[in-house]
């Protein structure tokens, strides 16, 4: 299945025809065909390898022959639902509890993040009675109806926000209204929460949950404050409404110092739903949900079934188990932990150096930098950062930007990406940046080199940018001519 | 992974104490632990052979090497998301494309039917502007919030009925208002729906969709009249809405005449959408979702992606499409029919001579036979399908019931499923039908064999179901004493 079967230009013909535009291409105007992977690397069908900077579902390495053997094995032997017994299902929940807080002790395995998202407004509704939902700011949690609803990011561009959505700001020290400067951060951005939830019930509202992702991502990798979740957990229990920790992302030792994003919020910081999904399978459809006997026994207090036809099967669960194998057989929390130290050394050495990088954030293998056109306003240097990001693709290091500006470069590549990976992608980015400053001063313009003839977003996007006054240090992109 | 790692009682202990007991499992009061499966055929951990007549899920049979190979040979080579090209998802889109009606050309993927329900639901919506959604009774298209919420099997027990959902009678020819004897059952469940949404709009609601599975399941294995989902998408149409058919448990071949159930309907009849989920990946989690031009621009039309993690991954597309091999070099549909019709004489003959089978229906290999304690009323025979289904599972045969009144046994095998296989079921069926009648000529109480020490649901459904007045013919089953 890795020859390739059709010219690049062909595989694009058929896919306009046959499938839907709004299931995107990274790059349009020029898309890679990739037809093998391998560790941190892809290769595209003429053989070039890619360094990849950005897929977390490939969490221990694109096909780890530990996880694909395992699989294999499991397939050979039998693959059936779990209304019949089995083990697998039955150590993989064993495993999971061991690395979560004892309180979370019940387990539904499903097939997608979206899904156990879904479950965890189910189960939190039932549990409280109660029907709101207080979400952050930019957040994505699915691609659900029911996700939808809850993710700013995407409803904001849809139907709008829904009367039991209640949205409180992103704990963004670098651009929110409570920045580094502040003496207590989490404390003021907890009070936000605090003020959403009043206004909410002063309304006659009740909250079911407070669902945020434990180091939020889309929103532009995001570190919350410490302490912040802390006593948003107090105000959101104290109005009667559960805890939801989404680590689709951000779970599994990506952050390095524990299994956990939710973890570095201290020990004693339990929240009372955790959601994965992602890295969980190493690209295999698997999800979990994980919570309280309390929770779990208010749900089997309605009667109704959940059935979840592929969801705990003995394949998935024996991805999973593989999963959590190699991570600990290659220590690959404590190496997320190094390598990530090293790449935020070097990258906070580039902001030094160049004035286009205003922030430099993040914890193990989870790290943004958060690109400005100016130190004062912080203003997001959008265009700048695609730009950048094609140069990089020029260069077969894949990484993307994401954020309400779309200038947040995220670090979140398969856990085996090393200090070597990281000193080629920092060296690249300046070589890339020197260039950029080089062009800008000699008045050059910045422009995405795509193949001839093609027209689309990327390509609109650049060209059609706006001009920007070039200041001291900073980079314009000027409209093509 | 074959090997049995556990003894059966501690995967039961450790299973009550880390899932939830929402999570059912198949005879509560002594579940079968199954390690290995095979075609048409599971094996416990004591070697013992299981003919499986329900599975639809694995549909051409358990561990096909075919399919299990094609898995193996992705996973070692690539499995990422759809943001890159790949040959495997298009070529898959086209392989699908040439199983359905031309205008239906779109493709989604996704990783459970669930799933390509919810998508259905957003696609209608956009579309049509309209919210609510007309479904039939008893209907189940999935466990998401948004999906019990038009799964009158599920939300009955829940918080009930949500104002933009709307329910039309059971097209049932058996058991509901228009039976065989009506002149035009289908014209006439055909105005009900009619009848519903004309109730709906005067309340001024605006219908999206129709939503039915082409052949009901969970509502008990019903084979709507010729001619009705026809006049319902003509009814459904003018309103405004869409017709989705539900093809998750029923298509793949499995009607046998026709790859499609919805097809049953005649050449001319074309759903707006068609979701697909289970049988696609014969246990993988995948699944599908095929619309037209004009419903997919709509959704394009409003700029936002869908991204969905998992789907439409190589190994996910690879699997879909060794399992369209697999239908082709096998013949299976052909088979489904041969088989399925053999079933269906058998099971009738089996009907002449036992007065408790009411009703035999079906098409290929989607059969289901209704009991019932007495002719004149049609009263569900509840307890005594509960009967048949434990001792035919002493037999080592895995049948299942459903139905409002849990009263009808559902053949739904995996397509490899023999003609050995058919004669074999009606056989035990006969015997213990038999056995079951010769029972209760002689006043001796049915009862359903547990374990020592056993308590659960099922047992107390055995214990302490009523008692029943004997009838010429009929069965019943006496309160234990």
């Amino acid at each position: 299945m890795a020859a390739d079967r059709r010219a690049k230009a062909a595989t694009l013909d058929l896919r306009r025809r046959l499938l839907s535009s709004s299931c995107r291409l990274f790059f349009p105007e020029n898309p890679v065909k990739i037809i093998r992977g391998q560790g941190q690397y892809l290769y595209d069908e003429q053989g070039r390898e890619y360094l990849d900077c950005i897929n977390n579902v490939a969490h221990v390495g694109h096909c780890h022959p530990t996880v694909v053997q395992a699989a294999h094995e499991q397939n050979l032997v039998l693959n059936t639902n779990s209304r019949y017994l089995h083990d697998n299902i039955v150590d993989y929940a064993q495993r999971l509890s061991e690395t979560l807080p004892e309180k979370l002790s019940v387990f539904y395995f499903l097939n997608s993040g979206s899904e156990a998202n879904d479950l965890a407004l189910r189960l939190a509704r039932q549990y409280t009675g109660h029907q709101d939902v207080v979400v952050l700011d930019h957040a994505y949690h699915g691609h659900l109806s029911s996700l939808i609803d809850i993710s700013p990011y995407k409803f904001r561009n849809l139907d709008g926000q829904k009367e039991w959505v209640h949205v409180a700001p992103l704990p963004d020290t670098y651009r929110g209204p409570y920045r580094e400067d502040h003496p207590d951060p989490a404390g003021a951005y907890a009070s936000e929460v605090k003020h959403v939830i009043s206004s909410a019930q002063k309304k006659g509202r009740k909250i079911a949950a407070f669902f945020a992702e434990s180091l939020p991502s889309v929103s532009g990798q995001i570190i919350p404050p410490a302490g912040y979740f802390s006593q948003v957990a107090e105000h959101i229990r104290r109005a009667g409404g559960l805890f939801v920790a989404d680590e689709i992302q951000v779970g599994f030792g990506r952050v390095g110092k524990h299994f956990w994003a939710f973890q570095l919020e201290g020990e004693d910081f339990v929240p009372d739903i955790v959601t994965m999904g992602k890295s969980i399978g190493n690209g295999h459809p698997v999800a979990c949900l994980a919570t309280t006997q309390a929770v779990s026994r208010a749900f089997e207090a309605t009667g109704v079934e959940y059935f979840n036809t592929f969801g705990g099967n003995p394949v998935s669960c024996a991805v999973g188990l593989a999963v959590l194998d190699v991570l600990k057989t290659e220590q690959l929390q404590a190496h997320a932990t190094n390598v990530g130290s090293f790449l935020m050394e070097h990258l906070s050495q580039q902001k030094a150096k160049h004035p286009i990088i205003g922030d430099v954030r993040g914890t193990g293998l989870f790290i943004g930098v958060d690109l400005i056109k100016d130190e004062t306003l912080r203003t997001p240097a959008t265009e700048e950062a695609e730009y950048l990001v094609s140069r990089l693709k020029e260069n077969y290091i894949l990484l993307s930007t994401d954020g309400p500006g779309r200038n947040i470069l995220k670090f979140k590549p398969p856990m085996c990406f090393s200090l070597d990976n990281a000193q080629h992608v920092v060296a690249k980015l300046d070589d890339i940046l020197t260039d950029m400053e080089e062009k800008v001063r000699s008045c050059e313009t910045l422009r995405i080199k795509h193949p001839p003839g093609s027209t689309g977003p990327g390509c609109r996007a650049a060209a059609g940018s706006r001009p920007s006054n070039l200041e001291q240090g900073n980079l314009v992109i000027k409209s093509a001519p």
